[in-house]
């Protein structure tokens, strides 16, 4: 949807195996009457076969697939923004650790550049390899990277809940995710070590200079799209709400996609849905001294391919919110 | 429902202003075709009218009303089973402090007997006045109320997250809980003191003998029912899972309503669906050495009426489960 | 959940290849508690094997799978409820027809009764093979069945539309049926030919004596349970709404489970949701001169496994009731 | 949302009692992030004093509200865009039949526009007042004025049931609209004479040259958008599936939003959602030699503002998508 619409960007070439031959209006009805969408085909070419007049190419791969076959379209020329999981993380052994299989490329993990359009701006404009984030991380980071950065909260206190709809399982075809099996029902899962742990510590790691591990328990609610995060932490003596306001106004007073709610109002997901905004509220509990951080994404847009556009944008140089209001 | 079902307890009245006059199954056309739906009409008799008949009188009104009638019953002899928050808390002083207003009956709030069935089971059944704890907090305390007795967990340490369905709101008649504000929307509210804070805090501080403050942060989610809350915190020293079990195995080897889920399996709102059953799981995390405990009950049966049916059958020496299975 | 809470019947065995050495309690979370549930375990026993001590079967299975073992058990003496398609039909080729292959056991189809108990009642009573109805069928011929009898509509005019919760697929792990497709999403489907209207046409047919056709479009909406069925039809010269009345309180002064609404109020699927009752309306419209008929069922409850236990009762010769209030 | 991201016009204004002084933004924050979003305030300002910049007034407003004030808007020589009912009809008596009042501007109705693009694109673009039409009709007469026109269909035999999202009754506190009184509940209503029976009656009666008179059954079904409508029909002697095709294809060759499925594939409302499209099916059945039409469209954009800013497209001379894509 988002690159059909994007005013410069151009879709020359989708590729499935399971829908190879058919068109995009074919395959997704919503598309439907679109010239393009009733033009373009999938196809089930090898990697070494897509069109060579690509620049660019968006791998919505499983992971342990994507680092199979993103040296190719690198070797080819192109470059490559990943919506798996395979280039997120620096170190292989945190991969295997994660996804339990031995990553199939580390030489390019250093070079793949963390998707987080308002934390890596400049090195996602030069990169060649992107790994957007997930989206659970992306709903977390945002809030807490500019708090951990300016060391006003304690990060090992932080307690993370996340409330995600059900398109976050992707399109799996399973009991789990039948309609009768997820409408009525609200349900953690993924205790204690859900995968995205992996990537959200790492960038908290990286930004506090010294390790950090939360705590993050994921849940699933019968909505399709949008995440709830909430976020609980002790903060470094004597910060309080203005301090952590100052401190947000100043990190994120350039991001057209960062709206800040302050200290009252709250983030719905209906807000956000569709669109490729981050809503983020703060506010300390006196009666704890905690500071409570909540924030909403469209898990599908700002969670998934709308960060994926955004970094397009840096990377060519377009607005950044080119195709995405 | 759950009256209209119970095998011995007798439904022999029903008030309401609003619906005066008309049948229960008029109200409530899910009723019709019973026999007792169909004969039994709402009165809107004031308090001293209602039928001399009655044993027992269940109170579901709002909070600062309940407390102005709730007398007028015990001196007519009535047993009342009131389920409003009015009779839950210990000290006037914080009642105002959460609710607002100046208690109207303080000097019943040291007979009342807080109606969490598992916990005051025999304080319930001599009770004159019962009051049933609110939807949250009995997700809450059946988990955490013997792990803070046997001092397994640091109270200090608590952070709590709830997820409920929209019913949770009542049948309040306001924007925010029209369908479409509510559908394809999950957000969080209450933020940072609940009103349910209190009755969790006044349990959680009895239980452990020292002042507990945690932290809850309640989230409204598009279902009809269900709650899941969702709390972590830190063990004492040298705890683990298998002491956490041995905990509640001891605690709840008698309560029928309780389901003990183990460190394995989670709860889900649907699993309780309809139920005045508690599900509970509990988990260590190796990583954090934090315990993450999870609760799914149906916050209109054992949140609500459930619990309140429970209470009756405690207080008559009926089978504690009579009408509930 | 309707036989373990069943105050006579007793629930001896279960079978399940899928689930075989499982326990309903540990298959079905939600009956977990439930004494019985955790002691019954699956078992995949050929249809020789399962207890002799059996006097009734529910068939659960696909069409084309309970034809091939009904015989077994009433050849073993038992009395066999059937919840497929397999017996609903007299004519072998109009059931080869409808669902394409061969039937495996045309000679029990003479034997087999319709267990619509409000129309078979003396028939099901006796039967050693009842063939439950479909839930559609159910939603449409309790409305019809009367008023065809009596002639007074015009059967070469009835256009049904219906609208379905997704449990109506049954448990299929299919795309169509995955959350994010089901959820946000209203369709027609089945068009023109249903394979409900087998079962509709045949019972319609035999009521009026003659050859009856329908129009009928189902469709499906994002909810669990339920279905609607607007039935729109010309009336037989001088009929009013007095007349429709008459034959619906003639036809169903003694069941206890049929909700006459009258030309006033109207069905709603959540007033019936979790019962074993149907709810229906008539309205004559004076601008058209036709008759609009609406109905509310379960489609789990009246329209599968309540309307089976219904039959059980009348084969048993216990209260009609029993078990489903 | 669709004024905010148009391509050419400019939203200068915006007025509410209710919200007067305050930001788009600040009543809809899903529009926060915005520039103009975050200026525009509400101003309950008379209809007299409204910005004199503004050359076209949308007016939401109640029935019989709209019909009081567009007149001054017109003198003051804007163009008028109404999407109340309060234009739709040309007969003034038969507003009162089916809306309870006298009109309040009967003057104006003969000079008012039907603003289904599709069918009035010219007239449209000469108009100064434009009567958007209501969401059901839209759904209706799409599919069935060009087979009315091309008298392939019997007009005295046409059944029609519609299936609407909660939204359709707009943001009405009604009990009726809560969460959980409308989730797991599909429910019809307005039998039998729904308001929008006028128009549709009228639109058809115009296009036959002969009076006609439809059946026409709502039902609201738990989803926040969109419409479902499924007519059945005689058609006239000798009339097959190719020739409805040859009909439609002629009919909507140069309409950017009419999407025509055919005769297999069937219309699903998340394929319409968002977008201003309609989709549109047919099928003869061969059973009972009648003709089976669905359509899907969302009933907040083609069936109520999408088809607004159609109009307002064509009566500016813009290209017909221009912010609608």
């Amino acid at each position: 949807r988002l690159l059909l619409n994007h005013p410069v960007a151009e879709l020359i070439a989708v590729t499935s195996r399971q829908f190879a031959g058919k068109t995009l209006a074919e395959v997704f009805p919503r598309f439907a009457g679109r010239t393009k969408a009733g033009q373009l085909r999938f196809s089930d070419s090898k990697p070494e076969k897509i069109s060579s007049a690509a620049e660019f190419i968006f791998l919505a791969l499983p992971h342990g697939v994507s680092s199979g076959v993103a040296k190719v379209f690198l070797d080819k020329g192109l470059r490559v923004i990943d919506l798996s999981a395979d280039f997120r993380l620096r170190d292989p052994a945190i991969y295997k650790e994660f996804y339990g299989d031995d990553h199939l490329a580390p030489e390019l993990l250093k070079e793949a550049v963390y998707g987080l359009a308002e934390r890596y701006r400049t090195q996602i404009a030069d990169a060649r390899l992107v790994a957007c984030p997930g989206c659970y991380p992306t709903s977390i980071l945002l809030p807490l990277l500019p708090l951990v950065r300016e060391k006003v909260v304690l990060t090992n206190s932080i307690v993370i809940n996340s409330l995600s709809g059900v398109s976050g399982a992707g399109r799996k075809v399973e009991a789990d995710y039948l309609f009768a099996e997820c409408n009525e029902s609200a349900r953690p899962y993924g205790i204690p070590k859900h995968r995205h742990l992996s990537e959200i510590e790492q960038a908290l790691t990286a930004e506090a200079g010294e390790e950090v591990k939360v705590q993050f328990v994921p849940h699933l609610v019968p909505m399709n799209r949008g995440i709830i995060s909430t976020m609980v932490m002790d903060v470094a003596a004597d910060v309080d709400e203005s301090e952590i306001e100052a401190v947000y106004k100043e990190s994120y007073k350039k991001d057209p996609f960062v709206r800040l709610l302050g200290n009252s109002a709250l983030p719905d997901t209906k807000n956000v849905a569709g669109t490729n905004f981050i809503d983020m509220s703060w506010r300390m509990d006196p009666r704890t001294d905690r500071l409570i951080l909540t924030s909403a994404i469209d898990n599908l847009v700002k969670g998934t391919s709308g960060q994926a556009i955004q970094c397009l944008n840096l990377m060519c140089g377009y607005p950044e919110t080119a195709g995405l209001w």
